[in-house]
């Protein structure tokens, strides 16, 4: 076609596509085909209905953007130059994908402001989505007055065929659909090529009817490419039912305008070549160098900029109007958005002594959740269908149902995968608020994704794991941990918390809580069997990661390391051995991650160097301690999976007994 | 109701009910709702329509049966003692979830003949169901002749809402709609209740509907509770239509016969109680103790046993026949079952030296598998839509399809998941197929749960991984394993393997495959990037684990202990610290795991312990690593996520060069 045929808004379309196309060439790295295909409707939704404020990308009230098939990054990054973000400019799009650029590969919202979450792994986007319309949905209900409305926007998310397929997106959707999240709309661009090629190869089912069975509202454009009005009138449409979510199936050709690679996997992740890059020029008509945009076209696009000036005047108008009605709503508002905490809210955090009665630490949590949820409003989570063995309600605060929204017990149904997801995209709404998700300790292996990605993301979620070893007893080696914290404590940024009691408990959500508002996930793991409270246990000794509960006079002849339910074993022990005269450190280590981070005057004073003979016991496998026992340290470990049987008895058939810990550290003796 | 009103299949059903009741009471643990809300459908199932031998439960052409909703495993060990099997007498159950018996919590294929896999995780065993039937589907397509069938069975699902609720199950189930599994017939318990309460308060989509949108062909039983004509109508119609799947949701009461408890979530995981035990029997008119079973009831259920025995004999003669007419494929056939390695099929595996040409290690991958593939034609899988980044397609052998069978390149679609539960079902199909699944290392994120219950449940399925390291990048840290080598070699019995370069390759899929014949699980972790074929890296030394790749004369001064694509690194610092006269040991260490379980005098003479400079050179974080370094050694590792640069970038900047590793090795030598 000829450039002179194309309108004001085909040459904003083709700018995105050429920005994509020709950062992609220069790394010689991305995925041309998405934003060829989807520039239509990302331009129709950007430029005609999307509020945002490219000068302020956090601004509260913005509508959320998700580009969750994350690998069109380009796309994104595209919009965001022409709209006039400050954090993507052309030259920052010339480094796509290169050491320290604003440009990675997927969407980072750490790295790019305006992306609102990271994408890449597929379907968490669509998870996250979910997620961050909840968040809307009760910070509406919460905040809003018949006469004044401070939350009011939408979540906008783009997602692919490959979205579609992964599980964790049918999970969320499906929860979104019970709850009519009516603000929640997904343009899915059903371009019909994955990787391996068409998707007749592997996907042929119906995605819309799938969509209409979770309870959306469900549309089809059937040009995506050109038929920009039938965009504009599915998003109309979207936007007028307020009781589901919508889904518009847009059918797109992916690659769009490449005469030889269009519609097919070799447009989906690898430069064009720069042969078919001139082609596609020539059969587009598009007459501009590389990252070279008309002026026609950044004279529309940065409308956007004082349109998203106009957006927030009117939302600060009506934020002033709503602080002069009501104050006190609005303090509080300002403060959920400011991350702050209220002064002294670890003030309920309860304390214990040795003669408090013996609890499993999941009980102690369900203390501290219920102490923290009117002091903490922003504290909002549930659990993937085990609210009664996670102890994660918060009583008396009613459930988080459609039209329901401003309660704050979630109830995730079996899908973990989509609450860590939708936990994830809570957090990342930026609003202050803390969302928690619970399961047992086992299942953290259904949704590990998500927390790797709250521990990437900075997403501030506390993960409340509970049934943390074999001591979950008779539902067998299905359920009963063994290698799964020393898995999670694996992931970078991702802090893991086993309290050994209710001091520790509490401990564990001072931290966690603290965590959570500088965007940090923090993850605990819970017994389901009673321990006994201990002597000497602190909610500051948690902050430390471990420290001396049981020390001997003078450089003991070996220290006993326990977390969670084994360090009362290693007290017991220690107690033996004291009374044989030994001198015998016990340290307990809720948190390996927090303990590593002190600074080496601490660590080396809680386990010095000069004592070699150190036994960990932790009811779960070896790896990863040896960093902490040494070269002359041993384990009480499990290196094999559990066993059906009572929670006693795996923990005495597994070694995890007072006499088991004391003939092992006798033969460290020697 | 008056026991006299019950016809025998009455009694035979609230046999099962009252097994499952009396042994949850008598264990005060587990899980009865199930069991008593799905007792017609399963009795009706067995009594009626599955073929089966209890006295062989390994005979070939059984059907399979899976009980997705594991927690109900009294249903099945039930069963199991109704029909006959050895495996559960009514002493097991009496045993029910105790230490060693036959009865655990949840069904486990490696305890209880008659099990075919491991349930628990929900979603799973749906998932399994499809690898269960694309194995038969497969081999009969393969052997089966039209004059000679001995592929012939079906594979039955019972799943709940919760299955249902989990997005594994909708991936595979969304593939096994595409793949119309004619002989896959799924069972829905629809009873509404799960253990947050009603399914009304998270899970109110339409199941039906999203199964017909898969390309199932469904149906509904309305009183699961009584209408057993209903149910067996429905089982023969799913029979009929032999191009798609059948889910038959069967709504039924949970906790039927519980005047107090039925159809509440207080059914669901928890004993009833004394009282309402005999309210129960009071209520089903069940005059018999604990334990004690009609004589006509186990007279009428043990002609499984006979009808058993003469499905075999007549499957006998259809194999006797099939030997005199298919001599050749009768001895493949005999060979598969077998579970044996065809002789010398490991000579196909390429050696190399240090000439050949750099490659990377997934393009090595590709060459064993397509080498493979030739001489081992059980050996079947596919990826998860990478296909052309994982290098796992088996050239010129064809997609299994739809009417393709015979084929073995699986498209697993962008469902990690799924194919994780899928590989497993094949496997545990227990006729010696090989199956692999592919994705990239990063995403074993999304089929943790999966990978893990491989591993559990002896299942010899070949994970192939590929992207291994930072060394995967532009597409940046979502796409990057850090922790995931941990995590991976943290889990029980599944052995971990990332080869340095094609000897290595080689050598682990001889690990892999033989393990696969021995039901284990192997992982393996190839790099994107070109690797340099090194002097000395064997087949042989893989299958030690570690062994002495580079040597000095006498005791090291230092040993440089290295993974995959960093022994390289390791070979040339060593050149160069010899080179100023330093005594340096390379260790490869494919696999810590294999090393592990050496004797100890193999593990001395390569780590010997009075060398206690060593430095472990990884891509990946150093959790885990101080079992190999000890504590005065080092490691050359990541301990944040990665970045999104070009791979050589990456791998630079995270300290993976010589210099960098000769600086750590030379301030270790102090």
């Amino acid at each position: 076609m000829a450039v002179a045929t194309q309108s004001l808004e085909e040459l904003c379309i083709n700018s995105i596509r050429f920005l994509a196309v020709d950062a992609v060439q220069k790394a010689n790295s991305g995925h041309p085909g998405l934003p060829m295909g989807a520039a239509p409707m990302a331009f129709v939704l950007w430029d005609r209905f999307m509020r945002y404020n490219p000068k302020n990308p956090k601004w509260f009230n913005r509508d959320r953007f998700v580009l969750s098939a994350g690998h069109g990054s380009m796309l994104q990054y595209a919009l965001l130059y022409l709209m006039g973000y400050d954090s993507v400019t052309i030259e920052d799009i010339k480094q796509f994908r290169q050491w320290g650029s604003k440009t990675p590969g997927h969407p980072e919202n750490f790295v790019t402001a305006g992306v609102e979450v990271t994408t890449g792994p597929l379907g968490q986007g669509i998870a996250n989505g979910v997620g961050l319309a909840m968040a809307e949905a009760h910070l509406a209900a919460k905040f809003n007055k018949p006469d004044a409305k401070i939350v009011d926007h939408y979540t906008y998310v783009i997602l692919g065929d490959g979205c579609n397929m992964e599980g964790v997106s049918g999970e969320a959707c499906s929860l979104a659909g019970h709850l009519g999240l009516g603000k929640l709309i997904a343009l899915y661009d059903d371009n019909h090529i994955s990787i391996d090629g068409s998707t007749d190869v592997a996907f042929t089912e119906d995605v819309s009817k799938r969509f209409e069975a979770y309870g959306w509202h469900v549309l089809h454009v059937k040009d995506g490419n050109t038929d920009l009005e039938g965009i504009a009138k599915a998003i109309e449409a979207a936007k007028a039912v307020t009781d589901k979510p919508t889904m518009i199936k847009v059918t797109t050709t992916i690659g769009y305008g490449s005469p030889n690679k269009a519609n097919t996997a070799g447009v989906h992740g690898a430069a064009l070549g720069n042969d078919e890059v001139k082609l596609t020029r020539d059969n587009l008509g598009w007459q501009y160098e590389p990252f070279a945009i008309p002026e026609d076209v950044l004279k529309h696009t940065r409308k956007a900029v004082e349109r998203g000036a106009g957006y927030e005047e009117d939302w600060n108008k009506a934020l002033a109007d709503y602080k002069a009605k009501y104050p006190q709503e609005a303090a509080e508002f300002e403060r959920f958005v400011s991350g702050k905490l209220p002064d002294g809210w670890d003030k309920v955090l309860p304390t214990y002594t040795a003669e408090d009665k013996a609890l499993p630490t999941r009980k102690h949590s369900e203390t501290c959740l219920n102490k923290l949820a009117p002091v903490l409003p922003e504290l909002i989570g549930g659990s993937a269908d085990l609210t009664h063995s996670n102890l994660t309600e918060l009583k008396g605060i009613g459930e988080f149902q459609k039209g329901q929204y401003q309660n704050r017990n979630i109830h995730f149904g079996v899908r973990e995968h989509g609450m860590g997801a939708i936990c994830n995209g809570m957090a990342l709404h930026g609003s202050g608020l803390i969302p928690y998700g619970a399961t047992f300790l086992i299942f953290t292996d259904y949704m590990r994704a998500s927390i790797r990605l709250s521990a990437l993301s900075d997403a501030g979620v506390i993960w409340v794991m509970t049934h943390d070893s074999i001591g979950q007893g008779e539902d067998g080696p299905t359920h009963q941990p063994i290698e799964t914290l020393a898995s999670l404590r694996a992931i970078p940024n991702l802090t893991v918390i086993r309290p050994a009691d209710g001091n520790e408990t509490s401990g564990a959500y001072k931290v966690a809580i603290e965590k959570a508002k500088k965007n940090e996930p923090t993850l605990l793991a819970f017994s389901r069997q009673n321990l006994p409270n201990l002597a000497g246990t602190s909610i500051e000794g948690v902050a430390k990661g471990a420290y001396i509960l049981v020390d001997s006079d003078g450089t003991p002849d070996i220290i006993l390391i326990g977390t969670g339910s084994e360090v009362s074993l290693c007290v017991t022990a220690a107690e033996k051995l004291t009374a044989e005269g030994k001198k015998v450190r016990v340290v307990s280590i809720p948190s390996t991650d927090i303990f590593d981070a002190q600074d080496a005057a601490y660590k080396e004073s809680v386990l010095p160097k000069a004592v070699t003979k150190r036994l960990s016991v932790e009811a779960g496998c070896s790896f990863g301690w040896h960093k902490y026992v040494g070269a002359e340290g041993d384990t009480v470990s499990i290196d094999r999976f559990g066993a059906s049987a009572p929670g006693g008895v795996c923990m005495e058939k597994f070694g995890f007994s007072v006499d088991n810990v004391l003939a092992k550290a006798k033969e460290l003796l020697g």
